[in-house]
């Protein structure tokens, strides 16, 4: 299965030119994956108009094979720094890294291993070219939704008063590799009663209990590529402030995807959801940013937050996810993936934004 | 839950000493969770004898404050270096830090920030104090062991020719955390039939078919800790071939546990299994190495390999587990995780190492 083709390399190499590199070394997995299709824990890539290589070890010699096909593969025999420096078109050359995701060790052996070579940091070299995705791209991504979205009609019906929240989150883990992703694309948030309040709630050994609201935020992944929503539910009779905070966080979230144009500044969505809710007075309860792109990684670019210098491109896949949070008391929030186009934002996922009750 | 005391902090003080360094900022959180007991996604510790500090985020306010009794904390306005810039007591101090675990844009933000700080490169300053485990630390490692044992034992009843790799290795990941582990320590891996030669496979969606064999490798972290193991089953009637590598293997791993004693070098205990392999004409096909110390991390000190430096003291953590691997046919593997006793090895999985036919 090839996930990405050589096209993708054309506009590398012209910014490579134009930031006065030969070539570029890559060690995050991610942009890996996305350049390649490799799916292994170790590799990095060399790229240059001469010659693209990817580099892994033994563990690896069936698997890059079978999954790269836009560049050659070679098995490393001891470490990376030494197989580069057996490279000999690197001799004189400026290769650009990437300088957060090399470690100051891993420069120090580069640096002295690779006699002759200019080390230049560079940092999001790989962000504009990710932003956009292809169809191919978009199709990964809808199917990991569509995966989501089974999981939570396969869980809903086990929520009860003997169940826990962690055995919900362990049910939505099995059931996204039964349904065919490679796994979750960040362990699943299932919170309810005063810890829905907690936007970064671990799911608890404990179990649910009637009157309380339900956040539950997951996503996984398929070839490659994540997927993440949330929907806010109602496990018995709640109370009216939080069918009240429900619908106001409901309003912000479609008031998001109906404001949504392409080209526009992230932070003016974002400015436009939480004018809403700072008119219905829960502005504090506010407490992160509207969204963030979605990827080979969970979060990714375009950031969504006021304080964002990004824009809003047709092709671009991000989330929409307002949420107010009263603590010790209840949280909602709800959050959609959509990808931008001609006429605005399409969402991934369909299941429905009313309050259900469990 | 107080997974640390503060008895751990004198020897790291006294190696600061020894390394003239007046603090050392730790990034990892990996030796922030063996430090702290924190198990938040982000986290900063600075450790000196004049004072302790946990930095994180907002979204850790409440965690922190629960999981940390051993220094006090700081919740980040912005970022870390701009924090750390603001504690009075490190200027003028030589500050080391993890340059394996620091990033090159991660170190020149600090040197930006952090006037009047000398920040001096270290590596593996915790290593040698990770590796032998309290009996604390123990008992969390048997806990998780004991967790995937029932979790071998719910899902061996469940491989039939009707499921595949990869169902298996979601309903792993589901029965860890239903009984009570954190997660898994590493993806699970299933693999039979030609896969099973592969070390390294991922599970398929692919259904068992009789006659193959069929390693299973996966672990579960609990309380912070992790387990490690592998047993290789027959699924129905195997070749003489597949069973009398089974054999070498099993009196391999065997042996590996009987020869180990407090003290010894890794590596000799590494040769000792790899000379019996080799003896049994199959020592091409024991590519990996003997072992890897396990604690907070799955892959920890010490390395049981040829090239090892390492001992093997008292308290120290370790799997033994060697393999067979005939490519395009079947592999073999088994391996328990062990502690370093007084008189040898205690091996912490008690699951048969004869082979079992499912």
């Amino acid at each position: 299965m090839n996930r990405t083709d050589s096209r993708r390399l054309a506009p590398l190499f012209a910014k490579l030119a134009a930031e006065e590199l030969d070539a570029m070394l890559v060690t995050d997995l991610h942009v890996i994956r996305w350049l390649t299709g490799f799916s292994g824990s170790s590799a990095q890539v060399l790229l240059s108009p001469e010659r693209c290589l990817i580099l892994t070890d033994f563990r690896y010699t069936q698997q890059v094979a079978e999954e790269v096909t836009v560049m050659d593969s070679l098995i490393i025999g001891e470490g990376y720094a030494e197989s580069l420096a057996a490279i000999d078109t690197l001799r004189g050359c400026r290769l650009g890294f990437q300088s957060d995701r090399v470690s100051v060790r891993g420069h120090d052996r580069m640096a002295e291993k690779l006699e002759g070579v200019t080390l230049v940091a560079v940092e999001g070299f790989f962000d504009e070219f990710r932003m956009i995705k292809s169809d191919l791209e978009l199709r990964y991504m809808r199917q990991a939704a569509a995966i989501s979205e089974q999981v939570l009609e396969k869980v809903l019906p086990m929520i009860s008063t003997r169940v826990t929240e962690a055995e919900i989150a362990a049910e939505i883990s099995c059931w996204h590799r039964k349904l065919g992703a490679e796994g979750d694309s960040f362990d699943p948030i299932v919170a309810s009663g005063p810890r829905s309040a907690l936007p970064h709630a671990r799911p608890r050994h404990e179990k649910f209990r009637p009157g309380s609201m339900i956040v539950m935020d997951f996503g996984c992944i398929c070839n490659g590529y994540a997927s993440d929503q949330t929907r806010t539910f109602a496990f018995g009779d709640v109370p009216a402030e939080a069918r009240e905070i429900y619908g106001i966080v409901r309003d912000a979230q479609q008031l998001g995807l109906d404001s949504a144009r392409p080209g526009m500044e992230a932070c003016r969505l974002d400015g436009i959801v939480r004018d809403y809710i700072v008119s219905k007075g829960y502005g504090e309860a506010f407490g992160h940013s509207l969204g963030h792109g979605v990827g080979v990684e969970v979060h990714e670019n375009p950031r969504l937050s006021t304080k964002s210098s990004h824009r809003l491109p047709v092709g671009t896949v991000f989330t929409v996810e307002p949420g107010i949070y009263l603590p010790g008391r209840y949280g909602v929030r709800i959050e959609d993936t959509v990808v931008m186009e001609d006429g605005g934002v399409s969402p991934f996922q369909r299941y429905t934004k009313e309050l259900v009750k469990l």
